[in-house]
């Protein structure tokens, strides 16, 4: 919560690259580590493509403002090829999307807005005792709809509370430092999904001395795992 | 199993930063992407200070053999400070490592021999019958014993067997393509643990077209959450 919506910086840097000309295939996995306040204000974003291999390629990023670096990150694309397929995690159980209340959020900070958020379980609803744990469950799609993409299913991930947050319910300092996604989906799971609701579920598994760690994982309204993800979250008491 | 193990190219490179006169803090967050095979030959890595903040500390990596990118990393260091606590994260049932058989690995490939491994669940055996889950629970420690730090805590992030083995329990081609590893431990964890058994359990979500992935987390054997990680394997049929 110290500066912009983080999942749009993501975005922002995984645009670059799947935009570049030399692109080859799909994003895999994409880690990006926040290195310092962004201001909403003109930025540089300098991409460099490592090295291409047969079936993936690697790429490196980094995002400066006033010549200063404020975010860097690594992107694996692939080609897929079909091999043998199973999915192991069970998605969780839920209402339908149309059977939860769509929260009305307030107007700051804006991104809010940019999302139709319906929570199932550990909404920050900063009430007087803390949470048991710091488990949430929602649906979430982006506000307009669109259709789903690469970037907007990167965006998602970072859609959560901070975890110390929910479970202390009450608000803080926070901000991630580095972030992971890993893609599950490809083209074709993505336009299953269109631009229909994503179940979404986060937890924190360790709050430590500054820093906890968030799990999430995000899922089709069919079901499928589409991306998994985890950050470090630095926070102060 | 593409080349050498991975664990010990994610230590090397964890310690060209560590080691470095211009380090601040203990590591955070680490993510290594594989970009091509690793040759049992010379290597040259380089890091790069990105920035150094009040708390933290942004570095990228890259490890080449003969000026061929090979891998590359970005790592946060932090400075820990003092603030509320909380593990979420349930400790599994395990019986204690003295309890369980120690395994008799094979000769070949030659690492396997560099830790005692006890498997309380899912091992790699071969059977007829693929398994139900690619679930692993094991106790590991190095072999010879050696008190436990961040390189070695890194390393065992990446002992499990490629889940696709264990799920289909046979062998085929895999290889790592993404590693992001997250420290919940400080140097009094580590200390705490010395060089006893962690506690290690691994699990596969999804397999799907070529990629699947890989979640993991160390505990110490006082139930103490040390490190989680999560990968993203290419695999073959």
């Amino acid at each position: 919560m110290i500066g912009p919506f983080g999942g749009i910086t993501v975005a922002v840097i995984l645009n670059g690259i799947l935009s570049h000309s030399e692109r080859r295939g799909d994003p895999i996995s994409l880690t990006v580590n926040f290195i310092g306040p962004i201001a909403d204000a003109p930025f540089e974003l300098k991409v460099r493509l490592v090295r291409t291999n047969r079936s993936n390629q690697h790429w490196f990023a980094e995002l400066a403002q006033d010549s200063q670096a404020a975010a860097t990150a690594t992107v694996v694309l692939a080609t897929r090829q079909d091999t043998w397929m199973m999915s192991e995690a069970r998605t969780p159980a839920a209402p339908r999307p149309e059977e939860v209340e769509s929260w009305s959020a307030p107007a700051k900070p804006e991104w809010l807005g940019r999302y139709d958020f319906r929570f199932i379980r550990g909404m920050l609803s900063l009430s007087d005792q803390p949470a048991t744990d710091s488990d949430t469950l929602l649906w979430v799609r982006d506000e307009p709809r669109r259709p789903l993409d690469f970037l907007s299913l990167a965006a998602i991930g970072d859609v959560f509370f901070p975890r110390v947050f929910v479970r202390r319910q009450r608000l803080g300092v926070a901000g991630t430092v580095s972030v992971t996604t890993h893609f599950h989906a490809d083209s074709s799971s993505l336009a299953r999904q269109a631009s229909r609701p994503i179940l979404a579920a986060a937890r924190g598994q360790r709050f430590y001395r500054g820093y906890f760690d968030q799990v999430a994982e995000l899922w089709s309204d069919e079901g499928e795992l589409l991306a998994s993800s985890t950050q470090m979250v630095y926070f102060k008491d």
